[in-house]
């Protein structure tokens, strides 16, 4: 499926400020091909990229104070997104891979450890496997009201196992938290979906069943299509579009995400120097 | 049923301090009759009588500083506890009398307006009532274990409806902020009651419904027999058995309570000046 | 000094509901004189006064379903606000007056207890009474940031002592807070006041020193004039200008108070059948 | 300095479990020289080792149920624990390397963006650098008493900040998140030292100025001799001595450090087959 991915940013730096951006769909493989990608920001050009801790990539660049904007516009060749089959089996601690296991504990927003009685109680009498998955999805989406708005960056898992509002991270970070308080390794991802309302970045989670990541999205009935990720986490605080050290302001930003039926629009290069690159 | 109370604790006093007492069982009418009472206080010998904010005799005094020891010693002829009837009518808010108002709005320990969606989706769907109270407790009952030492003086309604573990005091507090967010008054009681493994001071939840205050205890299936109230509040915050406005360290503390078989024993009067004082 | 006051609110409410007011001048004696009072709720007049756990005035009403809206408008001569005497004493928990002493405790919103060390060591040098509390006026006025819409009704003492930003209610909560720690009895009142930008209910905190209740607003450097209290609590969770037992929509809100040139202007009457009431 | 370091521990399993270790002296470099290392663990052998996210070595082992011990016995020549440069320069963080980057993100225990505006006052207006780093740890020193038992393993940096009690975990957390919240790039480490009181596991902080990683121990006046590091991480909750993935109860667990002035006692090899490894 092709997609069409637009995002921008406007934020206002008080000084000259060092940014790290995660924007771009950038996890190869089999889930989606970059067809064409552009990234601007202006005044100043992007600089230098590196991974963070996980492996994403992320572009490091300097903005000088003022105003500072991106625009990222990409094309996608997206794989349909699959449902995670209900008998894929989980995976015993000792079998799950050195770089995975980290993806067991709680992290800042995950607190696993605090559910443990929850996830065993709600979904402790569930065959382990893709089902289990699946039924803590599915509990997830019945039990949690989706509205914007209603929680913050404060939001925990801990917050909405009781507090049964919020958004798609709030959503992702409850399945996280259900599935590792029963051992299943789970992360966060970042990443681009079509038919959000209202449009913005999404996220959420993958599981690890069956010797391979799946994805799990509770804010929709069934299998959501076409979902393309920017970078994985333990958890939100790990995959932030844009980090910035220092002062600064975010004016303005949107998302938009649809089905390519030609090809994408030049960005606008408007006041500052164009300044295109391709994802690796 | 002729019931046996003996509470007792030591105290050490840096300085002179002024401490306020919640140990006798005080709420007259049906519930008990006192029939022989004592409190010791040694070496400071009780020396005032008030009442709280919400009515509960509460004993001022103050002690030099060194050690500060209390025993109280009663005889109660209590009423059996009785079952909440189920169909005891909710009591629609505008008919709620003014003083049990109060009963209805979230408190420290009792976030009932962060409980609302959860006890609406547990909940909703039981008839209102004695009926959806009881289904309040038992769910309760069933989904927290009871243990000692898990929990602590910070943990609240909120922490227990995830966490899934505490003991009679979370247990209550539970039960009451699900009860508040569906609009039934409830508070806390502290009190004496026979049975409990280890002996402690006891807490649990009292219900509006249908005109009256009834008791409800999540921690015992069915319905515990005797439960001999002292004092009632919002929460836990409200009823503590000794305030004590300075630095204190509690060094020993013991409860017994039983079945009286034959007349109480008297109270150690040990080192002290004995201090014998009837409550009202 | 004249003052005029003028409050408005509308919700929209699904079915008929009971909700319960506290919007008028309320508290007698020096602080004020209510020359001119009109409260206008439309559909639904005015129906019962009754008086909640700390005494205040409130005011009973059942609202059919639909759009509710209230008005208040009143003229007010009001006692200039004075500043705490510096030496008024502390008064020793043991002289406290039994309706005091609720005051010296921990509270939902209010924490003291988990800010005793943080209070001992900001505060614990200075000299006791009048002194030390505007001292921790001071300290709260210089270490927090007053910006709207930072904090929500989740904010607490405890969030703010560290977070350091926030609004009226965050400021009262931590002065309350850090005085209970050290034993001075502190309350929160809600009401209204000259100068506040946006324009909006405030709150503030009052003390107990020198055998009298005094005002401590820490929003405002030295003394904000004219204090108008509508009613007193604990904290803001036991002062709601409005509280609504069941579900119900703040469509719009506004505050008014400005110094008196001329006679109040009638309330708008409107759509609805005016309804005046005069406070006792 | 010749140290002799020795820690056990004992865990009923109910089921066969699969288990993670990091116990180990494991960061090679200037800072210790391991002279001999013996780890028993019963009935279990070791199985395999490798590394988690940060790069600690980590030994994976699958225990039977029942009754787990391990013993871990090793002499180690550390380098003096050397104090931080006051003169060594912060780093802007568009200098931090991309693999430090990380430790200036809050994490779990280490709230730094809710700590911001309390770091920014308190330590805004001393020089970056060492000297600010040297101030935060002096600051923390003061301000938070330390007293075992009194905080658990869900007090965060942001608790501390305001309770201002806890243990060497506490310390650390708060130095961390107050040195992120002022861009300075801090991590937690798990070690051995000398002339703690109990004897137990030890956890300090690190944190990157002029160019490297210097330790910080808030814990202690001064430059706590010797400071044996076992893993590094962005808390305390990346670096457990043991992970258990399962059930299982800590029965007994103790730790020795001393300065060797002979060659280390053998491992008790007690009622299990002794199975030694070297460490790499």
């Amino acid at each position: 499926m092709l997609m069409e991915l637009r995002a921008s940013a406007t934020y206002e730096l008080s000084v000259e400020t060092f940014l790290a951006l995660m924007i771009e769909p950038a996890l190869a493989g089999p889930e989606h091909r970059v067809v064409d990608e552009r990234l601007v920001t202006s005044p100043t050009p992007f600089s230098e990229l590196d991974r963070d801790l996980y492996g994403n990539p992320r572009r490091r660049l300097v903005a000088p104070g003022g105003t500072f904007r991106l625009e990222f516009v990409a094309t996608v060749d997206a794989v349909p997104n699959r449902p995670i089959p209900p008998d894929a089996a989980q995976v015993p601690p000792r079998e799950i891979p050195a770089e995975v296991l980290v993806y067991t504990l709680p992290s800042r927003y995950c607190q696993s450890d605090l559910l443990a009685r929850m996830a065993e109680g709600e979904f402790g009498g569930i065959e382990t496997g893709g089902g289990r998955v699946l039924a803590i999805a599915e509990w997830v989406r019945r039990h949690v009201e989706y509205r914007y708005g209603t929680t913050d960056s404060l939001t925990s898992a801990f917050d909405t196992a009781t507090e049964r509002i919020g958004v798609c991270r709030d959503f992702a970070h409850l399945v996280i938290a259900f599935c590792r308080a029963l051992d299943i390794p789970a992360r966060y991802v970042s990443g681009y979906a079509l038919g959000l309302e209202p449009p913005d970045f999404h996220g959420y989670a993958q599981t690890y069943v069956g010797g391979a990541w799946h994805n799990v999205d509770a804010t929709f009935e069934g299998v959501r299509p076409a979902l393309v990720p920017i970078a994985v986490g333990r958890d939100a605080a790990d995959v932030p579009m844009l980090t910035l050290w220092g002062r600064g302001r975010l004016v303005e930003q949107s998302v938009e995400v649809r089905e390519a039926t030609s090809p994408p629009a030049p960005a606008d290069s408007g006041q500052s120097s164009a300044n295109p690159h391709e994802s690796p």
